[in-house]
């Protein structure tokens, strides 16, 4: 049998910046145990955020022309497509409003920008470095407790053609971000070819249901039990594929082309097709 | 405090249909315990697919004509479009060998048809039907245990630029699939506007670490302490958006496009992008 624990309790509401390290000590005492070696502490990005600073209030951010360029094809808030043109790499329009940036190498609606559970009339940025602060919080448990721990700091996403967030690692320290099973066996001893898991991204969603998204107050949840994750150090990885590694980019690319089976579902279709690739 | 426990563990390997009722007999007697309401079991959707006897000799397979043109414009075997073609609604080409599929309109590489964890030379398909199956499984738990769980099955999916597999949930019965927060408050009582959470596949999620992908042969977790998502009966409910209301598509339509900021990153990645887009 194999058992896994995840721990959690309510946080107080914080309005502005704050020391996280006392507040994980605070969560300890509050749940009522230590952390023990091979423990995995998930923390809400946006709760780290807050501790950071990383928020503005929204009238006090003076678009560039640029900025105000992005919005109108958008019918979107310059003073967002500001911030998120800050954030990220790249940003492609998306439709009401919603910006599709690019930040290290992975789409991200807004670029992780968000007005929810923070003073009116501000927003949270993502933290300055996610990975740096899962790192400090890493070595502050080691610290204060003895004890190896990893960190993953946790963010929400949506899949492609689905309803709903899931969650996604902004940043983690301590663990095997990714498990590369290519090579490694399956039930019946063959290789298996295409297969790897992404470790901080589901460590990152399993804690979801449990930190909620609205006015539960959770922002860190203890995960017990997957000590096979947790590796004494940090791991640098690759986490991003190119667009033109990207097996939806080229998809997409091919239905608004019309390369689309079966191909009598493509003429019924095909008004909706052609109103979005119009114009390419 | 919360507590949330993840219980799973080894169940034998399976190589022909089976009775799916008297596994989870077999679980909760090495897991030594009994269900209780409010649980929830997550159960690999291959697992079940066999179970189900759904797998074919990949050589016994007979692609039709568009099979082969759908094969032929991606480099892909023959055999898997047939497949793709008949477990899908429409399916798009994107490349090595990967049919970019919409099942139940949501997009899924292959349809969910996999070669990995079955006999060498065949294939398993998705369960017949992934929801009826789950919700005789809640029925069975029901009169064998008189206690009311949820179930959800699942499967791993890929997120666009983001390398590795979270999970995402196939079928689900007696839990809601997903939660509205439109409408509710955060911590500030300001209402959110748009926030939905895919509380199914993130129940699909949380068990990955568990399950596996290789040789762990733990397809069955019980998943206790979230009996808020837990209802009595069935949620029906719509999971899909369309490609045209999808900010993914649009987003990428406007790449194809050249609406892509800042310009001057624009022009520095034009080559890869012309790459994309020519022909369109």
């Amino acid at each position: 049998m194999i058992k896994v624990e995840l721990i959690s309790c309510s946080m107080k509401k914080e309005i502005k910046k704050f020391n996280i390290y006392s507040r994980i000590e605070t969560f300890f005492k509050k749940v009522g145990l230590n952390p023990e070696n091979g423990d995995v502490l998930a923390l809400s990005g946006k709760y780290l955020a807050i501790s950071e600073g990383r928020f503005y209030k929204l009238e006090d951010v003076v678009p560039t022309d640029e900025a105000y360029e992005l919005a109108k094809a958008n019918d979107g808030d310059p003073r967002i497509a500001e911030l998120v043109l800050r954030e990220s790499e790249a940003v492609m329009p998306s439709f009401a409003g919603i910006f599709m940036a690019s930040v290290k190498g992975m789409l991200q609606p807004n670029a992780g920008i968000d007005k929810s559970n923070i003073k009116e009339g501000y927003v949270v940025l993502y933290p300055q470095d996610p990975n740096a602060s899962a790192r400090k919080i890493r070595l502050f448990v080691l610290d204060r407790y003895g004890v190896k721990v990893g960190v993953v700091v946790t963010d929400s996403r949506i899949y492609p053609t689905r309803k709903g967030t899931t969650g996604i690692a902004i940043g983690y320290s301590g663990i095997l971000p990714i498990v590369d099973e290519r090579g490694s066996k399956d039930l019946f001893g063959k290789k298996l070819k295409v297969t790897k898991r992404a470790i901080a991204d589901q460590l990152a969603t399993m804690v979801q249901p449990i930190m909620g998204e609205s006015n539960e107050s959770r922002p860190i949840v203890l995960i017990r039990g997957l000590s096979e994750y947790v590796v004494d150090g940090d791991v640098e990885a690759e986490l991003s594929v190119s667009y033109e590694e990207d097996i939806y980019f080229a998809a997409i690319k091919n239905y608004l082309q019309g390369k689309f089976y079966p191909k009598k579902q493509v003429r019924a279709k095909d008004n909706a097709r052609k109103a979005l690739y119009q114009g390419l």
